[in-house]
């Protein structure tokens, strides 16, 4: 890029929120894992919605590429900038205000570069719930949350992003402004323009606010964890939780033997709250608007039932806020604790809830058939068919061997979630990971379809070139 | 169009199938309320969703233009064919088939020409419930449903048509079926095109199936009938109601005190089931997933709790499955009954729910200044900011004289709206009745994104033309 360009660019944002310097660029380039990395010639970090319009037009003008970037913290590299140091990067991090909240009307408008966190507690200050949360929510911010249409723990009863959206701002690849900030229920005008970008991931345009539903903040949470034999005893507790507590059963998190030996192992302070060892473990929670009886009781009943239908092994309910802590603590540490047994081939799928345990028999045997000493760490949103069907490296292995035959392993077991009719990605996005993926399974006509929306929208493709479509 | 079109038409359905009798055509060219009617050279009733993309195939290669229409019940003209002759209808009527239900999974799989009663019906007989409800229910069809993104009284906590639905099948206007009947509630695989379509009222493609949400059944429905000085203390009520019972609270429906006086004036067999007369009323129901008691309990709490606060002023808890039908009729009688005391004019409005109550106090200023001898019948849910607004001509007035002044007056109204930040549609679509206003209300950057989408997938503009957006 030449000097005047940039000097131009520069100028929109002001030159203290222009960073050339490659210091000053290095936690914008460097997915926070360490598995991308790019170059850019600017990362620019406008403070308004015109800065972020002014920089687009002046893009789509000169045919610059843009990356937009909410908190960095996108599994699937979409965040990131190509090597080729052509393409600028527009940070949304100072555009991080809570523009208005209405407890009473259960909305709140933010800036797309507000943090989940934030957004979550200043609900809470207002006797609301915000009840979209991931690991990352301390510093994923909402924009980031949209663009990836994020999932998380919340999504059983709650649903995912799209869900909780109600209107964006979103500026175009031409630079004009979408304005529809509305927080409406109902709302029957034309095409819903809202949903084409959330989970875009920065391809059709940069979302810069957002409308969001709350909700009611629960008076009470029970929270439970259970030993049981099978993924079909997994699946029929959450029959019987749904049918027992509806939408009030808010969590139902899978967590293998192998995933709790590995957690209990490298966390500090962690243990098995049960009394023996256990093939699975459902961490699952309920959360009353009527308070601690209430919830408790359904609690009860879910559990109660589970030993009387011969469902649970053993089990024990949190009886405080710490021990509420601790368990949730087993299946937040999975992730961070796979690290420490080396090299994990990780898979973000969902299948049709019900045939979960099915397609974990058949997956089981895919995998140990390929590698008899890999170990499975299969955890995560039973509740939602959505499983992060991980396989860790056998003890002693070369890791960067495991890897590399893990890759060409990989699409076989991409081929069976496609085969159970799932989804090759069912909350991380596409990004730049899996593009290849997407032609192998998405249908041609879809592709199309996608093709023709891009170009359209964008027709310079301008707008984080290389991720979610090959251009 | 030329009889050898005509009969390449004919051949893909068979001659049973197409109709071109005007005895035969008529069902579908007039709407049910005859507010419009129009012309078409045949009815294509197809069979398979092969035949309607070889008709669609067919028609985008001779530019013919193309009426979708589910079951003719849509309010707003979408369905019915302009005066000139030239556009075919293709009623998918026939295509009536429940394709899959899993009552474990919680889905359905629906042919678009299913009847929303017949949805209903089929989950209820698995024990499960399709919570999409409106008073057209026994002829309306899934795919109108979707393609009208329609509301009803179920959304206040089940939501609208776009949340209830998974995956859709859809024949493009090229004649390409996009085939994503998939059962996931998480997929982030590329762009959300299904949400493209519904809502779209057949402009973009024709909606052939549909796979969508079930939930589990209410063991228990508790349904109250109470008054109310203003939509301010209704507002403070629903509020009270949601924090007592959440999600579990189903159905928030406001009556004024004309909306009851007419419907027991004009429907047999309906009374106030109150002692006295009141400004307002507000029918509320709660459907508990866990019994009677628990839904009785949280119904109590919520009538106890405003009668404490001082919101309500009487109310009646129906006590039997046939009172809580005598309740549902009273809302449920109010449309019909407005046609036995003349014109009306009708507004599908919303606007965010906190600001109702001073909304309603701007308009009826607003419609009583323009006319003092108008009566007022705003009702429907209130939950959703959504109400009927709709405005009943004097005693003894003129009815078209009435009718042709307040379509001067209307505009007025729907400026008030969009003052509120609310929606001149919220729950009736487009079609052809409003596509004047959405060029007036929506903003030029949302038009030209929607033209821009419309050129892009039916370059030929063949999909329902004339009806959302002006071509």
């Amino acid at each position: 890029m030449d000097e005047a360009l940039k000097a131009k660019f520069t100028s929109i944002v002001g030159a203290k929120h222009a960073l050339g310097a490659s210091a000053d660029q290095e936690p914008f380039l460097t997915e926070w894992r360490g598995r991308w990395t790019g170059k850019t010639p600017l990362v620019l970090r406008p403070g308004s919605t015109n800065e972020v319009a002014a920089t687009v037009a002046l893009a789509n003008e000169t045919k610059t590429a843009i990356v937009p970037q909410g908190g960095n913290t996108g599994l699937v590299g979409g965040q990131i900038p190509d090597e080729s140091g052509s393409q600028i990067v527009i940070s949304l991090g100072r555009m991080d205000k809570i523009r208005t909240i209405d407890p009473e009307g259960m909305t709140i408008i933010v800036d797309a570069g507000a943090v989940l966190q934030t957004v979550q507690d200043t609900a809470a200050a207002h006797d609301c719930l915000f009840p979209l949360s991931l690991a990352s929510k301390g510093s994923a911010t909402i924009g980031g949350n949209l663009s990836t249409n994020a999932g998380g723990v919340g999504a059983l009863s709650y649903g995912v992003a799209r869900d909780l959206c109600l209107g964006l701002e979103v500026v175009l690849p031409n630079g004009d402004v979408l304005d529809d900030l509305n927080i409406l229920k109902k709302n029957n005008t034309g095409y819903d323009l809202r949903n084409l970008f959330i989970g875009a991931e920065g391809t059709l345009g940069i979302i810069t606010g957002a409308s969001l539903k709350l909700f009611p903040k629960p008076k009470a949470l029970s929270t439970s964890f259970v030993a049981l034999n099978s993924p079909t005893d997994a699946l029929a507790l959450l029959r019987k939780a749904q049918s027992v507590a509806g939408e009030a059963l808010t969590a139902f998190e899978l967590i293998s033997s192998f995933g709790l030996e590995i957690t209990v192992k490298h966390q500090t302070g962690m243990r098995n709250p049960l009394s023996a060892d256990y093939p699975w473990y459902v961490l699952l929670e309920v959360s009353s608007l009527e308070g601690s009886d209430h919830g408790d009781g359904l609690m009860a009943g879910i559990v109660e039932g589970g030993f009387t239908d011969g469902l649970l092994q053993d089990g024990t309910i949190a009886a405080s806020e710490a021990q509420r802590g601790q368990l949730w603590g087993l299946r937040e540490g999975i992730s961070e604790s796979q690290r420490h047994e080396g090299g994990s081939l990780k898979h973000d799928i969902s299948v049709p809830v019900a045939k979960l345990p099915a397609f974990m028999e058949e997956a089981e045997a895919l995998v140990l058939d390929w590698e008899p000493a890999a170990r499975i760490c299969a955890f995560g949103h039973l509740g939602d068919g959505n499983l992060h069907y991980n396989i860790t490296q056998p003890p002693g292995d070369d890791k960067a061997g495991f890897l590399a035959r893990g890759n060409v392993f990989s699409p076989k077991l991409h081929d069976l979630v496609v085969a159970y009719g799932g989804s090759i990605s069912a909350e991380h996005g596409i990004g730049q990971m899996k593009t290849r993926d997407l032609l192998t399974y998405k249908s041609p006509v879809a592709m199309a379809l996608m093709q023709s929306i891009k170009a359209t929208l964008d027709p310079n493709l301008i707008m984080n070139p290389g991720k979610v479509l090959s251009r």
